[in-house]
């Protein structure tokens, strides 16, 4: 038995898989209405448009109905959330439960990664049984059985290993990977480049531009990342750069299009009260700004993208002063620190 | 004074930059009926459709005419024909010339980047002054005036630096590195991974599964060039990553056009005999096929487009091969060599 606690698309769409794997799978929805849709017309029209769910799926609008006697809890709320929603788990998880934590983002207020709100909340489970789960998932086509790749991260063998046997199939291969905290950074910091990404598009620039910006953005996540604790080669793979494309160059990616209407001209606040998704980048950006002062790492592309989002900078100076030439001569940034010129 | 030799579209988009910085221009084209067109109607439409050219840009068949008078020569003619092109060139270079290497792709037969096919045909130009250049550069936007980033590359610091200073404009940013030969590997082989991943999307594929293709391609390009002597941060730059992006995301790349069709069920013969244009990525694949068995390193998603392309393998079969479990527990390749678990 599989509790999915969130039933944004992702939340859905893990759910969904779940169940096409045959396990019994509970989902709690925090909107009655989403409980309701789910229970009778077995679809989430709102987050996970065009899909049918399995009828095996039930929603409650309870967590104890949802987590009673599931081992696995799939925590899939968005981030800003996640910490309200774990004190009101608290009461109902033990020493037995593994705790799947799929969102992607930072908490603003803390600027703590999701896996360390989770272990602060629930502090009665194992050591290390809260896990990671992050890689290039869009939740529509999870949901519409293409084939796919995930990662999940906990630095403890065993139970990385344990979710793995979980949630693998032939159409979602399942990655192990200890360095949880890479694993998550990257996933919640590319939706920042993402968002730089749209910019450009939006402003009608090329995929020339997005590509710079792209490999400049991972370069940065990459030194934020190190800079925190996490191994620079999870930045290469699944979670890191692979979510990094899936994300800004896809039709489907929320804080892609947000990036987009930015760069066409309409403001943040416009464009958030336009949709019920949450665009987990805006609160990203702002945690990895002060993280990154906090760190004194540069971070340039998060700075304008800041800027942009909250400083009035417009969209089009921002993206010229990212494509401008500091200096005449300039190194590639990957290569500056390890290399030298005959 | 430039001379570009190659009239196909990344040349006559380098023509069109450096006449746009305000040199003077010859462009040396194969085909006379492309002679005439660039002289008579400023325009190049086979290769650089919609764009018009400035007069300043002037073309001949003769390399004589071309290159007489100019100190920098621009080479980007297709990389199977590039050692007869250069061997004409021969007599007309001295030490005093500086050569850019700007294809992107490996002589097939020797296995040789290009770069070391034009030192081997000019040997009378100084040490260092075959310099690749390669970036995230679809033609089409470079001449569009989109901002863009390129790589100039050789070890020699002098060299790197007056390309950079000749290429360089507020829409064209030029970067220096002295991995030659990882610059040149990254352009080349990107353009398999860019079929492997065309092919995907020729099935039916989605953004998840191309970006596990990408991802795990990026890392078996640096692999194979690590074997052969490249610095492995380069993967991560503009000539690598950057370049694999723009290649593998955008409508705009003949490589992935080709693992498209590919996808759909098209044969390689017919694909190839319906275009005017060289699909690099299919020498590329030989190449690389060849050099990953001489140096003992995995590459496993070459080997499938290998094997689509030259072997009968259907393109379903060989992308579900790759998606497929090898093993329950499989580690992410990037840390595999990295981590231990607790």
């Amino acid at each position: 038995m599989i509790a999915v606690v969130g039933s944004g698309g992702w939340g859905t769409a893990l759910a969904f898989h779940c169940a096409q794997k045959g396990y019994p799978v509970k989902i709690w929805a925090h909107e009655s209405e989403v409980v309701t849709e789910i229970n009778r017309q077995h679809t989430n029209a709102t987050f996970l448009p065009g899909i049918t769910l399995p009828e095996s799926i039930q929603a409650s609008g309870s967590l104890e109905e949802v987590l009673s006697g599931c081992r696995y809890v799939i925590t899939a709320v968005p981030s800003q959330w996640l910490r309200s929603v774990a004190k009101k788990m608290a009461p109902l998880i033990t020493r037995n439960h593994l705790i799947i934590s799929a969102s992607k983002g930072l908490e603003v207020q803390s600027l703590k990664t999701l896996a360390t709100v989770l272990e602060e909340e629930l502090p009665m489970v194992e050591p290390g049984a809260v896990i990671a789960l992050s890689g290039p998932n869009h939740a529509e086509e999870v949901a519409r059985r293409i084939p796919s790749t995930t990662v999940v991260a906990t630095p403890i063998l065993k139970f990385a290993e344990e979710v793995q046997d979980l949630l693998i199939s032939p159409l979602l291969r399942v990655y192990t990977n200890p360095d949880r905290l890479g694993v998550q950074l990257g996933g919640a910091l590319k939706n920042i480049i993402a968002l730089a990404a749209g910019i450009s598009d939006g402003l009608g620039f090329g995929d020339n531009t997005k590509a710079a910006l792209i490999t400049r953005g991972l370069a940065e996540m990459a030194r934020l990342g190190a800079a925190m604790g996490a191994q620079t080669p999870t930045f290469s793979g699944l979670s890191g750069m692979g979510d990094l494309f899936v994300t800004a160059s896809s039709k489907h990616s929320r804080n892609a299009w947000a990036g987009r209407e930015l760069g066409k001209g309409r403001s943040l606040a416009e464009i958030l009260s336009s949709t019920k998704m949450v665009v987990e980048g805006v609160t990203t950006t702002q945690a990895a700004y002060r993280l990154a002062r906090e760190k004194q790492v540069e971070i340039p592309i998060t700075n304008i993208t800041y800027q942009v989002l909250f400083e009035g900078v417009p969209p089009l100076e921002g993206v010229s002063r990212l494509m401008e030439r500091v200096r005449t001569h300039e190194m590639e940034e990957v290569v500056a620190a390890t290399y030298t010129w005959q």
